[in-house]
């Protein structure tokens, strides 16, 4: 099978012209590449999970490239038009935006934020407003008004899950697609692209884990356990 | 009189309720507030040429806060309840987007593009998005569209008379304040605050001879032109 892509966590292969396969690889990375490592097994788990959150918000409504799964790390997808940017929605504050702004950890955003970054390692992935995407032909203002709303309507669905397991939703990254010029969630959800810590501890269950440098198999087991809990609540 | 603020280019003494002046100072500053220097004489060239410029925005009825001048360097303006933003409107690519974005120098924004950015010299005046500034409670996306629309206005009126001046309007910078809750641009409009070149030799004329280094004798040579120049068109 002819493979067309590859990134830094999955490979894409053609299956047919409207058809793609996401192979995920058991590599973690993280500061846009700079640090990498391998995990046995991140690949399945993350693939795994992925799969059953976007059976969930297909389920809600929500349109997403998930077709089915091939084999236990290869998801079955419509085969998008990718928009190289990555679009963060944030119920409380971690991460970039409070190195970035005056904004302390933990403050929370209700109604959350939702920010759009250009996919560009090398330019560290900067922030984007409408003015920049329309430049850039990335989208129309009406188009990222449609993103924000999608983001809303996933976060609806993502807290539910995850207040279920008795976890708390920090914020998430969508990439968005084009299949036949109509919008659509692709690429992964899991705890690569997603913040999730204990409301109770304040206990990490994310890929901050590794960006923290806490030990691979610390790592592993997080992910592993995370599935396990996202089993028992679907 | 009392003096209620000072930053790096100007003083703010109260007049009355209502009413400020502002003192414009002979200091220039980049890399926010990095580099710093006097050049005589400048005060009053950016008080000068901020106040033409302002009453021709008030002509085209566009509203400042521009009431009139005390003396030479010393402005009469309302007092405004200012918003900690600055307001940015490109025409054409150079400085810190060309940084930012895939987008090179010299590329023509038609439409212009609109930024808006936090003042904040510690985090170097980082990018904002809708989400961010009413969570910041700098003000709402009603308030921002309204903003870009004056932008896009004053943009008009300033494109005019620099075209007339021979020259290239690249971009500008603009800081808005509430008077009784009506939005309203404050601060200055000069040299600082906008790149002018010649477009036929690409000979700079803005604030960025000083960030480039050029001696100061220049800087000073070129905003005495330009003030020399515009008093010719208006
Ligand atoms: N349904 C889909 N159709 C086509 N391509 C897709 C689909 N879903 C994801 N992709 C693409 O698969 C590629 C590989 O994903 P991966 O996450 O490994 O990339 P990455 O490391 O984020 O970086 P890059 O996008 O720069 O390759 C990405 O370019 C992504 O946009
Ligand atoms: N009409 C106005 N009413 C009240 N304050 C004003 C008005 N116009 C400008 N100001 C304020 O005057 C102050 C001094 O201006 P200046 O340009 O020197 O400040 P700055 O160096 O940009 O930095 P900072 O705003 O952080 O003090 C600024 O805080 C500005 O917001
Ligand atoms: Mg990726
Ligand atoms: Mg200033």
């Amino acid at each position: 099978m002819e493979k067309i892509g590859e990134g830094k966590t999955k490979e894409v292969f053609l299956l047919d012209e409207d058809h793609v396969l996401l192979k995920f690889k058991d590599t973690v990375t993280a500061g846009d590449g700079a640090k990498a490592d391998v995990i046995l097994g991140k690949g399945v788990l993350n693939a795994q999970t992925s799969a059953i959150i976007f059976r969930l918000l297909e389920r809600e409504g929500i349109s997403t490239h998930y077709v089915g799964m091939k084999d236990d790390r290869t998801m079955i997808a419509k085969k998008l038009k990718m928009i190289p940017v990555e679009v963060v929605l944030r119920n409380i504050a971690t991460g970039s935006i409070v190195k970035r702004l005056p904004i302390n950890e933990g403050e929370i955003f209700d109604p959350p934020i939702v920010e759009f970054f250009l996919k560009d390692d090398a330019r560290h992935d900067p922030l984007l407003n409408y003015h920049h995407m329309r430049y850039l032909k990335l989208m129309e203002e009406g188009e990222a008004k449609e993103i924000e709303q999608i983001m809303f309507k996933v976060n609806e669905v993502l807290r539910r899950v995850v207040t279920n397991m008795k976890l708390s939703l920090y914020d998430f990254k969508l990439e968005f697609g084009r299949f036949n010029g109509r919008l659509m969630i692709g690429d992964e959800i899991s705890l690569d692209s997603m913040r999730v810590r204990d409301p109770e501890s304040g206990r990490i269950l994310d890929k901050d884990l590794y960006r923290r440098g806490q030990p691979l198999e610390v790592v592993k087991a997080s992910y592993s356990e995370f599935f396990n809990r996202l089993t028992q609540v679907v």
